[in-house]
Formats: C-alpha cells, sequence, structure tokens
C-alpha cells in the first residue's frame, strides 16, 4: 500500500531500525538515565543551545500537553489557530489534562499574528470571569501545510513575553520547516525567544519518539514529574532515543524532510495542470490542500488513501512522506486526470 | 551493564526486534488500522474469549490510567494495595487524569482481601461526603512479587460484582503469573469475572508497548477515545503490535516469562545461604524482596544495581528479566558473601 | 446606588429576607436533610413531575458545571453557543472541571439550532481524534435577552435524542423565560424533553441560590457525590432552601419575572426614542443589547453602571431587576440623550 | 430539634441575620466590588497584617481547594493526617479539582508532626515517579478536636519552609482554636509563618461563607481566576460579606467560639461520670469523641442527634454550637446514664 493519507502512514526509516536494533545490547538503566538519551539530550544542547532543557517522550499529544501544561495553570488559557493540531487532533486532551481553555482563531492559513492575540487579550485579560492568556500556541509548519518566517515567529516572541505569555511551538513536522526556510533550528527557536519546542520525529521517518525542549531550564521545573504523571515517560526510553540517534545522525532528518518537501512541490506542480481543482494554501512543506467537487474526491478514494474534509466545500489532503516516490505521485495524478479531465 | 534493578532494564528478545524490521515496509493505515493490530486483536479474542475488546497502547501507567478512567466517575474510588503500581509508582497519574480518589490498604504481602475491600465500602457507601467505592484494582503478579490464586482473583470479582464494582488486574508481569499458577490466561481472567485486565508487554522482553483488554466490549464503550485523550494512540500503531506479534507467536511471551521466574527462583535459592538477610515474600515470580542491613546494601550497589527503599528497615528489591543469567547471579551472590560474610 | 450592570447588582427581595429570617429557629440536619429542602423538592416535582430530581446547590456556576459534569465523560462535548456563559463568564470551569471541550457557534441572536448542532456532529462524531458531542446546552432565555420558543426547544431536545445527546437548560433567569412565553415551566422543560434544567434563582431576587433539576432520576445518578466534590453542597441548607420557599409561595418568582421584563420591555422603547442608537436583539426578557458610539458609552458610564463591550463596534447592555423603577430608566434615558443628542 | 450531630445544625446568630437585611438596600456592585466586602477585606488585615489577601467563598470545602489549589500543581502532593477533612470529609475534591495526590498519616490526635512529613519527603522527594510533597496540611482545631499549639505550628511552618513547602491551616473553626489557646490571630498564624488560612465561618454561627487569606499576596496570585473557575465566587457577596461584618464586631466570633467550647468543656466533665464510656482525644475545642458500646450508641441516637462511626470499636462524636445551652448537654447526659447506667 502507498498512501498520501498522512506522514504517520509511511514506516521509519532504515538506519531507525538500525540504530534501534544495534541499542539491544546488554541491560541500560531505564525512565531516561541511559547513555542513549544523554547523548540525545546533549545534541538538542548542541542544537538548541546550552540552556536547551529536553524531555523525551512517546507521542505528539503528549509532548504537546507536557510543554503547555508544564508553562500554565487552570485558569489560564492556550491561543491558538482553530487548525491547531491540540484543537482540532486531539481529543481535547488540552482541557482533559492540563484543565486549560483554548482560545481559537479561525485562520485562513493557519497562522495566528500578534493582532489575534491581543483580541483575545483584550476580550480576556483581568477579567475574573475569563481564562488568562498565558501561552501563544503556533505550529510549525502549519496543519495547513504553511509556513511562519523567522521574522514572524520573533514579532510572536515578542508580543508573547510582553504580554506575560509563552510562546509554544509544535514542531511535529519540524524538519520540514528547517529545511523550508534555510535556517538553522537555532536561528528559528532560540534567537527569536520560542519558550518551548516539540521537536518531532515521528512524522519524519522515526517509529515514535517526540522531544519536548524547553529553552530555558528554568520553565521546564517540574516536566520531569509531569511527564510520568502524563504517562509519557518510555521505562525502556533507550529504544526512543536510539531513533532519535539515527535520525540526527548526518542530518538524517534534515535529509527525509528535504526528500518530502520536494516531493510535496512536484505534486502541487503537477496539480496545477489538472482542471475543477484548486489548491487552497501555498505549498511551503510535506503538506497540499485543494478544493475539489466531492463525487471525483470519493471516487479517487476508492484507488488511494487521503483525507477529505465532511463539510462542504470538499477539501482534500495529501501529504508525502520521506519515503514518497515520484511514481507514487505520478500513478496518483493520472488517476486524477482520468476523473476530472 | 548488568542489572537487578528492573526487568525495565533488560532490553527486547531479538524476535520483537526482527518482528519490528519485518514491519517496516510499505505504507499502513495509522492509529489502529493497519493488519499488524488487527491480528494482534485476534489473537487477544482468541486468548480470552470472543467478547474480549483489546486497545493497544505506548505504556503500563497509560495501560492502567485507561482501563481504570473507562470505569470510573471523579467522584467514585478505586480500593487498591498501598503497594500497588497506581499508588506508588505513577506520579499521581491516577488522581490528576481520571479525578478519582484511591483508597489503600497497606497489605504484608500486597494482595488485597474481600475483607479490605468490605472496609472502604463500609467507610464509604453511599455517604455523599466521601467517594463511591467502584473499581477493586489488583497487580499480577503482585508488586511484592506474590501472586493471587485462581480463587482469590474469583472471590474478588464476585465480591466486586455483588457490591456494583468493577475487577481490574494489571498485568505488567502478566505472563510471570500465567507461568507460575500453570493455568491458561482465561482461566485467570475471562472465568474468573475479571472486568479489565492491563496485558503487559514491556517488562517482559518488549520495547515498549501494552494492552487494555476489556472482557466485555460494553465495559470499553468510550476507551477508544479515552485513549487518544490520555495520549497513548501510537499513530505507527504497526510497531507496537508488530512486537506483541512476535510476542504471542508460539508462545515466546510464556517462554520469557519462565525464564525470569526460573532464575528468581535460583536467585532466591542462593539468597537462603547467605546470613544477616531475610526474604520477605514468598517468591513467585521474578521479583525478591530481602530484608538487610543497609550498610551492607549501599557497598552492593557501588558494583551491582537493584533497588533499595529509603526508610528503616533496609529493603532490597532483585528483579529478573527474560535475559538474567545463572551468571549474572552467581556474580551477585559471590558479591553478596564477601559483604555479608 | 442604582444599577443596569447586572440583576446581580440588585438585593433580595424582602420576603425572601423574611423566609431567611423565620428558617433561624433550632436546630436542623446538615447537607440536605432539612425540611426547608425537603419542601423545596416537593415543589420542584409538582412543578416539572414526579420524575424532577432535583439538587440545591450555591452558584449558576456549580450547577452548570454539576448539571453537564453528571452527563458526560471527559472525552465528550458540550455543543453550545459561543456567547454561552458556561464558554464565556465561567473562567473556563467546564474545561477544568469536567474535562470535556465546548464546541461553540457564534450565532447573531445567541440561538442555537439542531443545524448548528449537526455541523459538530459531522465534524466528528466517530473520530476518534475529536471530542464526541454529548450535550446539547442552551440558555432560555439567552445572554443575549433572546428567547426560544416551546417548538425550538422540543426541536433540539428531538435532535438531541435523536443522536445519542442530551438537552441541557441553563435557566439562571428562568423566571423571565416563563413569563415572557406565557407558558408553564412543565411545558417548557418536561413536556419538551429537556434532560436537565438549571432552575436559576440568584438573578431574580435571592441572595443566593439554584436548583439543578434532572428530568429522570435514572440521569441524575452520581449528582449527590458530584455536587459535594464539587464544592456545591451547602451545609446548611436551609438558609438557601428557605429562600427558594418564598420565592415560589404565591408565584412571587414569576411576579418578579415579570416585573424585569416589563422594565426592560419599557426601556427598550424608550431607547427607541433616541438616535444613534441601535437596538441588536429583540428584547424578550429583561435584557438589552444596544450598538452605540464607544465615547458616549463611556462618558455615560460616568454617572451609570453597565457593561460595554471591549472591542469594536461598540455593544452596550443594560439589565433590569426584579426592583427597577420606572425612575431608575427615565434618569438613565435623559442623561443618554443629553449625550446621543 | 437540638442536635450535637454537627455545628453545621445550628443556625446563625440573630445578629448575624439582622446584618444580612441591613445590607438588602439598594444595588451593589457584584462578584467582589461591593462595599460589604471591602471593610471586610480590610479587617482580615487589620487582623493578620497588611499582607494579608483575602477571597470570600462559599463553602469550606471551596475553601480548602482554592487555597491548596493556587499553591500546588497536579504532580505535587499535600501532606496532611488520614483525618483531615480534605481527605475524609470532601469526597475527593482534592484530588479531583486540583489533581494533587494527598499523603496522608494516621494519627491518634488528628495533629502532624514534622517527622511524619519528613518520611513523606524521604517516601517521594526528586523520585519522579512520586508526586513531590509541596504542602502541609493542617486543620486548627482538628477534626479529633484537639490543637496545635503556637510552637507546634511555627514548627511545621519552619520545617515546611526548609523544604520548599507550604503550610495551610484548615480553620473552620478557626475561633474555637483562637479562645482555646488564648493568643491572638496574628500570634497564631501570621507570626508563626502559615502560608494560607481558611478562615471559617459557617460552623460558627454564619449561615453560609469562608473566607481563604493567604498570608503573602504573592501566594495569591491567580486566586481570583481559580476562585470563579471552582464555582466559589458569590455574585451577590454582599450577602455572605455582610454575615462576616456582623461576625467580626466587637469580637461577635470569639464570643460564639468561647460559648461552644465551655459547652464543650461542660459535656466532657458530665461524661466523665458516666460509665463503660472513655473520651478519646483531649477536649481542647468544641468537639468530643468518645468510646462506647455500640448497642448503648445506637439507642441513644433514638432520641439524640449525634454521629458515630462504621466501624469497630464504636467512636460516638459530639460538638457544641454556639447555641448549646447547658439544658441540652443535662437531657443528653440524663438519657446517657439511663442507657449506660
Amino acid at each position: 500500500m502507498r498512501s498520501f493519507g498522512s506522514d504517520n502512514h509511511s514506516g521509519a526509516h532504515p538506519l531507525v531500525i538500525e540504530a534501534v536494533a544495534a541499542a539491544n545490547r546488554d541491560h541500560e538503566v531505564a525512565y531516561g538515565d541511559d547513555q542513549y538519551t544523554t547523548r540525545v539530550k546533549d545534541a538538542m544542547r548542541a542544537m538548541f543551545g546550552p540552556e536547551a532543557d529536553p524531555y523525551v517522550v512517546f507521542s505528539g499529544t503528549g509532548a504537546n500537553i507536557l510543554a503547555i501544561r508544564t508553562l500554565t495553570r487552570p485558569y489560564e488559557a492556550v491561543v491558538c489557530p482553530f487548525s491547531a493540531h491540540i484543537n482540532e487532533n486531539e481529543t481535547g486532551a488540552p482541557e482533559a489534562l492540563m484543565g486549560c481553555k483554548l482560545f481559537t482563531t479561525r485562520t485562513a492559513e493557519g497562522k495566528l499574528t500578534p493582532a489575534m492575540v491581543q483580541e483575545w487579550l483584550t476580550y480576556a485579560k483581568g477579567n475574573q470571569h475569563r481564562n488568562q492568556p498565558r501561552v501563544v500556541s503556533i505550529t510549525q509548519p502549519t496543519e495547513l501545510g504553511t509556513l511562519y518566517t523567522v521574522e514572524e515567529i520573533k514579532a510572536l516572541a515578542d508580543f508573547a513575553h510582553a504580554n506575560d505569555m509563552y510562546l509554544h511551538v509544535d514542531g511535529a513536522r519540524f524538519g520540514n520547516a528547517v529545511v523550508a526556510l534555510g535556517v538553522t533550528p537555532r536561528e528559528m527557536i532560540t534567537d527569536t525567544g520560542v519558550d518551548v519546542l516539540c521537536f518531532g520525529g515521528t512524522k519524519n521517518g522515526l517509529m515514535a519518539g517526540e522531544i519536548v525542549v524547553f529553552l530555558d531550564p528554568e520553565l521546564g521545573r517540574g516536566a520531569k514529574f509531569g511527564r510520568k504523571q502524563l504517562s509519557q515517560l518510555p521505562s525502556k526510553m533507550r529504544f526512543v532515543s536510539a531513533q532519535f540517534e539515527a535520525y540526527l545522525k548526518d542530518n538524517l532528518w534534515l535529509e527525509m524532510a528535504a526528500h518530502s518537501n520536494r516531493m510535496a512541490a512536484y505534486f502541487a506542480e503537477q496539480l496545477k495542470t489538472v482542471k475543477s481543482l484548486r489548491i487552497m494554501q501555498p505549498v511551503a512543506a510535506n503538506t497540499i490542500f485543494a478544493e475539489m467537487p466531492r463525487a471525483a474526491a470519493l471516487r479517487l478514494r476508492e484507488r488511494h488513501h487521503f483525507n477529505i474534509n465532511a463539510a462542504d466545500p470538499c477539501s482534500a489532503r495529501w501529504i508525502c512522506s520521506f519515503d514518497t516516490t515520484r511514481e507514487d505521485i505520478d500513478a496518483f495524478i493520472d488517476d486524477l486526470r482520468k476523473i476530472l479531465g
């Protein structure tokens, strides 16, 4: 099976599996005190600066909740786009596990601006009947496949800090953003003033693994205990960290991300030659959204894996993975042309 | 490094790693609709009966919380031994994520009896100022390395049901119990009336993976949504399920459990020849607790990995893994003898 | 001081205070087993039918949370208008105390329709990444001062039940709705199929007191324990129930509501004679919203108490109480005219 | 009816009702910005020092939860006696609403010592699998009717602060402690280093009302929002604050407490003349516990209101109120003598 349904549909890079197999020797201390995790934490500090405070976890939802919960009280609020993963795709984990309310803004490109955050501050700040905005949460690249520039991130961080708020970056596809912007992780995250990053792995060629990186150890206080309480502390952590070692080695992660970005660009280019279909957002990373007739989308789905929304108008989503091939895309476009003419 | 600190210190069985590598081909639907998970769920139904309703998750804490939270309301309570993993080793996840209170009883062998549950019912039932007991939670084998007999489990299940309660079994080391008792999983769980079992994998030779098995699909209603909300839904679930396929194939899991039990029995036998040391509970599975002079324990820990408690008197814990060898034990006992004479 | 800021700014009806003073004799059993509470519960059953299951509580927020939390699991969702009190004015209590997510729709008149609920069902139902809609929550009269007809409530109840959902009515100003519609409480609530009503008292002339009424005792199971856990169980409950006895006696509650409705009608009539001001929603109960120049609103607020919003355009809110007088209104309109011309 | 079942069975002092009636004039700003509340807050600062940061709430459970939740994170823990109200009588509100775990110690007199707290620190501190002790919670007087001396409170505060913890005092019967110890509130609370006090009213002659007093405004940060979220913000707060004004005026609260203490002392004295009955703890305030034959206790309860426990041995509890009379006690003792001989 080949799929554009999600980058979770692809497996892991062979080097990742190899690293896991190689880590399967001898006994190792559990719960994070193993040598693999030590090295991965060092690598995170090398990437983001000596102040970086990293926590290896199982899943993306777990990473987001741990990151934000560590920074908030239940009567506070997280400002995010409506399309945020924490709002649309985590079955209410933020509300249930942090207690916080999400203040969401519907945006065309999935991107938050300081003006949008200001609206929620105007709405709630100081009013005892409303949650107090404490965290600005953005996804980079966004769930709609668009990107914040480094300047936009810095503007949000500055705005957040000026208003006693923190900036959280959900980087489930962080590698795709790094290669798309052509900047270093440190330039995009540390230098802009981001407070906490979820450094994704699973969607970019790992089996399972994410790292929550607080950019200041003071912010990460208590995260050690929160991680365990949120059931996100892998006991045999070596098997998650070994994946990350392979991921980071020789920039494998950036190579995989560059590939999936290139495939999405190629995909988008091909789509432009197809009638009755409109690409909805700029394709900056590895995700494409397009509006198309629902009937055509449903016929295509008989042969191909991808997501469409339930409401009108019909929007289809295609995501490229580290192992997507031009042949995968060409075959899809062929079928698409047959249906849309 | 060799360790008796935890069965989380061992790695994974080579066949488990092989299965993971073999599953790393092609694309697969994410979030549980893959072929590996389908087969594992079938295997669970074959093991526990056609009514069994299984949910693959990442971690033991996650499994316990999902199991119990699905069956309780925040104003209810879980009755368990003080030594229960959910009470002593999950950083308050039950209270924080389910909202429930734990009613705990201190017991010499880590085993709950109907009489102990009755005490909490007497204490709280119908009193609007107290949480209402709803779940009896036992660990099999217990955290102290002891075992409930099949009859004892049945008595607890009967008692629970007679009092409008459910019986939850934390089976983080379930395989060790099955081989120790010499009964089938179905005899121990389904036939006794257990309501939900956490079928452990990680501590018995997997990298990471547990399965929550509701014995009646009606009880599991909503668990699908709760799993995601509790951040316990692996996106690339095939990599967890593939481990379980290897685990179950040709009874590898029972073989591994039998080995670690045998090693613990051998270990206990050797300990009996050592002075100034008292084995605290019957050694029925793969865990041994012994009282010994703290000074001696601390000296031993300079060369060996194992846990001791902080308070007096000093109790040491040794756990054998699927890959513990007689040589590991002999080397330890040698050093122990040198110190204790 | 006279105020249009809120019906919480008025005090209590003198007969209510009298009843409280009269209840201050002798000892009484605490926590709800007193004679006053017994009579109030009987009165609720007389009003809503023998199946009604009432719970006296302190506050409106507490009432809403108890009502909804009793009917939901944390992975479920409540569908409500964005303007709902539970969304805009309870500092995130629903999310923090129930765990649930709110699915909110922005509506011009603060009223939900089955079509709006259907949108959220389409969005989420069956999708394990999204909260499952379980409760439809409406306010009657709405926070915007509008009303659902009996037929509209019935349509929502039918729709909810057809979709395995419940209908909750926040009746903080329930009396105002009853007199405005000219129907009995039973016709509006019991006969339409409402599942739980928060029967308000505080805003209509009590010192403090609300009653959560489940229309089926099966739905209220556990509410007794949940009430205490949510810190909404008054210990000397007689003093809350005595207020309700006076409130219900000789239809005092309906008389007070009728008065505040009449005052609002009179207020609205006067407003129509003023330039540069637009009444935003039909004035059906005791609340009026009007759009007006912010500068004028700010000047008026130097002399009068009322709320305006923070964002543009400027909307002002005036609420009449059981003790609002024509003189209060005339004085206000005079000043308004001086400013707006 | 006359009752020794609880000081919640008595009504309110007539002066309290008078004050409530007097406050029922004119409109007042809601939610705490009224003149009555302003004066009560000033009175609290006069009593406890200019740094005191007071929050008026509805109920004792609400007060305790607000106090402790403001100071803790969900992965932390509260150390308290098993007999604490927060553990035994709040239906798990602390666990459900704060997320925290309670570390409880069973004590003969309901009093915690630094050594007991140290045991929990030894047990948990720094261990990522265990909640981190953050608050020491004591009740003064205790639920068992005993008292901490000023020196004992200071020792607990010092110990707490030396271990990065806070000291919370549940003062549901605070007045009884003040008169019993013969010290000022400031000496007992501010000067000893207590961090937050729940200043009780309901059990000592109010209808309903408690005040959470943080002794340092920095500690109370966020309490304003937390109070509303926990549904403990009275809208017409004047009616709670007016009660406290009467309560504090001319030391009415101390007079009432002194009376109930005196009655308990008289009660205890009479009990000593009765056979087959053993007073269990020193009677220092207004609560008496005694061991007696269950059959006798049950017969007495046919004619008198008081609590007995469910388990063996049978302990009875009698509580005196601000309006308990010698005649009440004499009548009870007469009947007791008839039964016990």
